[in-house]
């Protein structure tokens, strides 16, 4: 029997990859999305495409009203998600987002005996939030050691973050070796009913650079003009 | 101008004595819930109670559907709450909960611009909870630093669980000499609908036992039986 792994899977293109990785390990997949009050809430319907046809064994999708606490471009309607490039943390930074998305993670793990958990950050080709860097990842997991059931009976769970490192070409590479299909994956921050990308956000310009430097067709369906 | 602190209330005994003893430091109180799915459900009009009658800023109570992933007796009504002392962990143990809890506090409070949070966890008398000991507390402040904007730019969270090392006598003391209104608090794992307690179980028992120890009349309603 395959180990289980819980893979966080927003429905871009970082998550979708990882989730290829994670069935290339022979992990049985139990793939986890938050219906958080994002903007690009089409990115959903991306995780359900990707879902479907990497066959994940159960696709959860949390409902969890971001929107009640604001504080970012992405889950604040009257913040403007920025189409040329800002100094510092940008105004789409979502205030504690993996942190929350990697602790409900950690609970499903933990009610399906699963001692793995993926995720799709990476501290390269990145919009520069706290919480896509390596120390983030450590600390998370050295908490998640004292903080569960199974950890402290013996079986901590251990946070994959196979991208962490690689630059957005590399990791398009990989995932086109691993078959992954691009085409149904959404970045942009401010992608339309219809998934269609703005072609200018922070995440869709690192998207567009990272399939021209990995030499990939760029599936990307972009808003008419 | 007040500083701002994120509590974290359940409606129990616990966290409105914590409530207390922030506002007593002077904090101005936002006050935390969460509504997943807890068979206690009645807690949370205790929390609205204990919210309005100490006056906290604002009180927000989040959704969260923890009965989707399960592996609790306070969220699956096919587990039995136990009503003797049983050995290790008990089955009341909600998957990675305090962790959950903290991390949407740390996103409140990152919006609200707070850098305090208090937790009504304690190590003493409770139900042997992994995410309720001292290390747990530790380790997840350890994650707060790298894990959010504030931290990384200077200011970061600190999280305060000011009865970690008390009895629940202590706690009866400390919060009864604040005018604590304990008729208000629910810490029955099954309480009813009109916030009547079983009296059987772990967090009755203790309850219970704090009262008589503390020397405090006892105000809690049982169900006839």
């Amino acid at each position: 029997m395959n180990r289980k792994a819980v893979v966080l899977l927003s429905g871009g293109l970082d998550s979708a990859t990882v989730l290829a990785i994670a069935k290339q390990q022979c992990f049985d997949c139990y793939a986890l999305s938050m219906d958080y009050g994002q903007r690009h809430a089409s990115e959903l319907d991306a995780a359900r495409m990707v879902a479907a046809s990497q066959s994940v064994r159960e696709h959860l999708i949390m409902p969890l009203d971001l929107r009640a606490m604001g504080g970012s471009a992405l889950t604040d309607d009257t913040l403007e998600v920025p189409s040329t490039p800002t100094q510092g943390i940008p105004v789409t930074y979502v205030p504690a987002r993996n942190t929350i998305f990697l602790s409900l993670a950690l609970a499903w793990a933990e009610t399906l005996s699963a001692e793995d958990i993926f995720i799709g950050v990476n501290a390269v080709d990145y919009s520069g939030y706290p919480d896509c860097r390596p120390e983030f990842i450590q600390a998370f997991q050295n908490m998640a050691a004292v903080a569960t059931r199974d950890a402290v009976e013996g079986r901590p769970c251990q946070i994959h973050a196979p991208l962490i490192e690689l630059s957005k070409a590399q990791i398009i590479q990989y995932g086109n070796a691993l078959g992954v299909d691009y085409a149904q994956t959404i970045s942009c921050y401010q992608a339309n009913s219809r998934g269609e990308a703005c072609g200018q956000c922070d995440s869709c310009r690192l998207r567009a650079q990272g399939f021209a430097d990995a030499g990939v067709p760029d599936p990307t369906r972009y808003v008419a003009q």
